[in-house]
């Protein structure tokens, strides 16, 4: 059974962020504030007062060019966020998400929010039953985190705590933890105490090292279902009479490393 | 803000799909049917209603081995899938998913349901305030969609429909449409009408020809950011000292093929 | 039995082609004439006479920097080859030198001279009892081409000729035939009848279309063992502690098509 | 100039290795000895005395199938070659001796003669005019990769040793030594002694922590331009309307470590 209203078109609200795509594949994302005028590459910058009440998929002539209005998709949030440190890929974000059954209603914990690109993913898949919260051992919290959060419309599913590695979070019974810091395998006992029983904990880190280490240390604290996983995304030009994949591509963004906390015995 | 009571484990209830995890990582997903005898390979059938009432992550005993009470993620109901047709991996599902903009509350037409292991992961992703309307040549529904879908406890996100190539969806203004046939360009013009302005397609396609022609047709017919992807998933054995990646992995599952719907000028 | 004189070092002759690499892994292919000086970033150009006489592997000091004198490899020829079109990556020339059995003996013809890169590998492989014909459409073949194949001291064992596509080639009973062309199905009648029962073809190409074209006529014309690969090179920073796979790769150079030619049953 | 006479097909003798391969794609790699009779799959035994003096390629009609004598490749050889240990797969074989500058009258020293798969790509390449010695542990070396060797008529080029981890090796001023052994950082003392300079050692290993250590070995000994690399490849089925990868593939083989041994500076 349904239970939304059908529309014909999404409409563009105060507030919304918007992604302008100009058909030389420049975009810009922009939050939709009365008066803000919109920096561009080709032409003068933009009122973007005009664009409220208006649907999602009008061309807008600018300039020297023309772009789409459209709805910014998880994938843009990640990729144009305002950041200080480095991103976390939406193909690792998505994959992580899925496999650590993280899904509407879910309760997590973040451990490192850097830019809040991971943050915003989580955000915007455990909505609107479920929460994220977000650590960082930094005492004043990048604002970029906070930003990129607020223009993603994702505030009221995410709580943003200071705390120091190896502290207990003040969560327990989270469903999964999410961990993206340089010695994850600190973090084990905390972890340990924070997940509900057969909670997932997701590791994120550029080396072998890294992974091989944290691997040991669930392991050695009952963690079971222990895995890694890289994931390589390849661009196909798909084009009549000749198709073929781009001579570019990433080598590498990060290992993923999974594990299942079985239930504490005691509590058996 | 948050929104959801903190528990300390999450209980088994009747009717929740369980994946029985054992040790030799053979794994069962069962739906927890009081009086229901589950099948294993290491002893006797056992009888379920057991786990009534036990916290997910509590290890269980059986004849020969012993394994964990766990939920199931998207992937295990995606891998589990009864199916009478080839599978969409969860990588791919994921990763679609995001980059198509899909999200709680977004209304999505799937183009062929097959085993439903896709409608599956689109409709845990559209709710509670989205739907999916998944349509079918056949007259007959694989019985395995429907099955696959209750047992997820996804019935009330998704409505199954019976539909010829060509024809015009129920629907219109759809957030996204996901096309897994033979023949997508067949249905370009249909898909055209459905979508609201800015809405996406995605076609999953496994040889370079139809992504190819598809691409084409949706040139052809005014849409706009038209690009393929390949994932390529691989594992990696991290272990004390002999860290390494996985011999075989899989080669190719599809391709993947998105574009964006532009505003119906009639309609700016 | 062994039929080399042992030796201590490897001395550099007038003539030779060395690479001078420095430490920041700038390097420079540079032939050594008396007289010549040689440009470089890190000081005065040097004066490679001192070089004659030295053994490979010696340091060199310059203004600003050092670097080590080597005896290239096939893979510093190629990929410093003069170059005015495309390149083969040395990954692809050396696995489709060892698939279609070209080795030390083999009469080999290329068609598509190019930069000479391909020419420089298969020289090198057949030496030094076979021989490469290489084939190429314009009358006045690339001066790089030459000069790179007399740079790698390689002269003795290809001749370059001029040709029209699907002309006959002079060569008969050849062992393999390699395209590096655009079209390479125009080609198919004349490398059949130029190659020897059992021997092979190889074509190069960018794009899909290509190879699937190439693959039909090749089996439509008799040819065996019709196959297709792609190589995909990743470089691993291995260093202590911190120990990943680089960030950039290249996603694509060109696919590669292998076929055998059956002996023509009327010499059966 | 070239300095091979031309010929139209190339003819079977005794001794010769040939790749019998059937039209199902089963194949044999068979030695041509008067008197043998060779198992296949589709008949009876056939004798192979017939095949003397007849042209590759020939199309040969068993009882219930057809195939074609071919000569083997390097590829073939490896992949038939009768073993006890692990291969060397043809792709890093290839690639190995590109990027190590194994060529024509390369004198090479392999440490770990396994089945002798690696010692055949290496004395192919080095033939006529260099050589291969190949060292192993066991004083009883595999009668395996003696049988390799000689099928592919490689005796020349290849002398058998037997020798105790960290012992020098017999020669000195070698070209390139390759390692296939589980802690080849033991070795690295005698491999700078054997080497030329600017003489060139590769290490094959299948885990992340071997190549990690052996890197940081050979820094800690003055090799210069240390690097490893991996290389996947990939199946392409090149069919008309319907080209797509394969669906599987192998994961992984062995990382490749390459570096330069400086000249000993007290020959500078």
């Amino acid at each position: 059974m349904e239970n939304s209203t059908p529309k014909k078109n999404l409409t563009i609200k105060e507030g919304d962020a918007v992604l302008l795509c100009f058909e030389d594949e420049k975009s810009y994302l922009i939050e939709v504030t009365r008066g803000k005028r919109a920096s561009i590459h080709c032409g003068r910058p933009i009122l973007v007062d005009d664009w409220i009440g208006q649907p999602f998929g009008k061309k807008v002539v600018c300039e020297h060019g023309s772009g789409y209005l459209l709805k910014p998709t998880l994938e843009d949030l990640m990729m144009k966020a305002s950041r200080e440190s480095g991103i976390i890929y939406p193909k690792d974000a998505a994959f992580l998400i899925m496999k650590a059954g993280i899904t509407n209603g879910s309760r997590v914990i973040e451990v490192g929010t850097g830019s809040g690109s991971l943050t915003m993913a989580l955000a915007q898949t455990v909505a609107p039953n479920g929460h994220v919260y977000t650590y960082d051992r930094r005492t004043d919290l990048p604002k970029n985190a906070h930003k990129n959060v607020a223009r993603a419309g994702l505030n009221d599913f995410v709580t943003f705590k200071q705390r120091q590695v190896s502290d207990p979070f003040d969560e327990t019974g989270v469903d999964a933890i999410i961990l993206d810091i340089p010695q994850p395998w600190e973090e084990v006992a905390s972890v340990k105490r924070a997940l509900r029983g057969g909670g997932r904990v997701v590791s994120l880190n550029p080396t072998f090292n890294q992974i091989e280490k944290m691997a040991e240390e669930l392991r050695a604290n009952g963690f079971i279902l222990v895995e890694s996983r890289e994931l390589l995304e390849r661009e196909i030009l798909a084009r009549g009479g000749k198709t073929r994949p781009v001579q570019r591509m990433i080598g590498h963004t990060e290992f993923m490393l999974f594990a299942v906390c079985p239930l504490d015995p005691t509590q058996a």
